[in-house]
């Protein structure tokens, strides 16, 4: 099963860091923009192509240290075509890299747009006798507000060692306005929680823990409490730590006793880790696995991984 | 106002409804198969050119007939960067054809990653000195479940003439598990309809209808009459006509007494029309142009547009 393959590398590392890969133009060391500016000038390939070397850099660097990466469909595909292209190639060689690959695809879509997305990532797309998949990865988080029907087209491929992660309790301020809403004696996303439950029917690992998994901010740690005491067979993804403010402390209530069944996810505190020192960029993989680190010994100063 | 330009094109053409660009490689008719095989083969390149053709085909068709096109980000997406390019082509030229483009991204993102995705259908993604909008478009449709700062990146442009449609209340099956929930003495659908109108301040057209809208699937008459009775200033995007089983006399409910506020969805009833036909589609721009024509006529016996 994927879920205890990802565990398993949890437990192999000693650290439950998942980094998000989700370049930024603006961000991007000086010296990668000014190699791709040489090449393709000020196009949407060149800042692709800066995408795409950032993150191969982010990935070699932390192979040994993180065990896990979410690819942030997002920021890629604000660029375009080109974005998309650079996706592709940084999911490939994440996935050779040896890590955990989640795709972040923040998507809902129905019927065969939701059939073919699925296959995109996780089966085959058809063209004629030959079979290609644009996004091959062990897992994607989505939505899961349009119900069973938009899930499943995802959830299918769980028993084919595939995992789907639906968003919960997002670590955004405004995540209230709609997820916490009341109805009967359940919050929506603990509806939403219970949606993942009902669909792990025959798709628990050895581990314990379902295909398919929910996520949860760390912003709010009574909410990662109750979730954690109530489903305590859902692996949870955990954002919200570092630059949008959580720390280890608050991220702790999202394992088991057993320091299992979540990965905290951090972005930008770790990919742009050099611009807290004066080197403009040039030693940004130092920061990062400095950065990746220190994550990684403070989640451990909290929870022991058996 | 981008939603008076919408509602001036619906009562020009005395058409309200709205096509979903969704190509499906399997329905594609087979001379557009055959032919970019020749040039292609058997590449997800082959299958993002039939996309394109095809959908170049049918806006070509349509235009004189139907003011406004849903161009369906998922079905592209699918075939990976190809596809994604094969997309912006699509959007570039119903543009040019003169039709209200609607991007139907069915995305829920945050901060910077939001910053980005909005500035690439509705403004500038920067690259050095030169500025690019890769998705440019009138509109998007997205969701709302990550409430006001998942938002708020794209609401930001509806003051420069452009629209955001929250998924409110789909038209499939599921819908009902999340988007139905009771929540004190609104549902869900109806707090993200709140949310639409809380977003909406200083954003009314001259037609009295917000640049934020909502999709209220057809599929159930109830909860259309129920909105459209609520409120009345938001314009509504309205899936599940033909395919998904609704029809005209269900849809009607989506307008105001004067024939306003909404545009009807419909995509494969339109686009794959001829597979009624035996010509194996070598004349399916034909009949897209009459069930496009029927389509109009059915939801005109039920309303006039004024």
């Amino acid at each position: 099963m994927s879920v205890d393959i990802l565990q398993e590398r949890i437990r192999k590392l000693k650290n439950p860091t998942m980094v998000c890969i989700s370049p930024s133009a603006l961000e991007i060391p000086m010296q990668i923009k000014d190699q791709v500016k040489q090449e393709y000038g000020e196009t949407l390939k060149a800042a692709a192509e800066a995408y795409k070397l950032f993150s191969f850099g982010i990935l070699d660097c932390l192979k040994d240290i993180v065990p896990a990466v979410s690819v942030v469909s997002g920021s890629f595909t604000a660029l375009g075509a080109d974005g998309v292209a650079a996706m592709q190639e940084v999911l490939q060689y994440a996935k050779r890299l040896g890590y955990y690959v989640l795709l972040d695809m923040m998507r809902c879509d129905l019927g065969q747009t939701a059939d073919m997305l699925a296959a995109s990532c996780f089966g085959t797309i058809q063209v004629g006798g030959q079979g290609y998949t644009p996004y091959e990865c062990d897992g994607v988080l989505m939505s899961g507000y349009l119900g069973s029907d938009s899930v499943k087209p995802f959830t299918s491929y769980c028993s084919q060692g595939k995992n789907v992660f639906i968003i919960a309790r997002s670590s955004n301020k405004s995540a209230r306005e709609v997820q916490d809403l009341l109805s009967g004696d359940r919050v929506v996303y603990q509806v939403m929680a219970d949606l993942a439950m009902r669909w792990s029917t025959g798709l628990f690992g050895k581990t314990g823990f379902s295909e398919i998994g929910i996520a949860v901010g760390a912003t709010n740690t009574d909410v990662l409490k109750r979730l954690r005491s109530k489903y305590e067979q859902l692996f949870f993804l955990v954002p919200g730590f570092g630059a949008q403010g959580a720390g280890a402390k608050d991220a702790q209530y999202a394992f088991d006793r057993f320091g299992r069944g979540a990965a905290i996810l951090a972005g930008r505190s770790i990919l742009y880790a050099y611009q807290k020192h004066d080197d403009g960029g040039s030693n940004y993989q130092q920061y990062a696995i400095a950065a990746a680190e220190k994550m990684r010994e403070q989640i451990l100063s909290y929870i022991t991984i058996y």
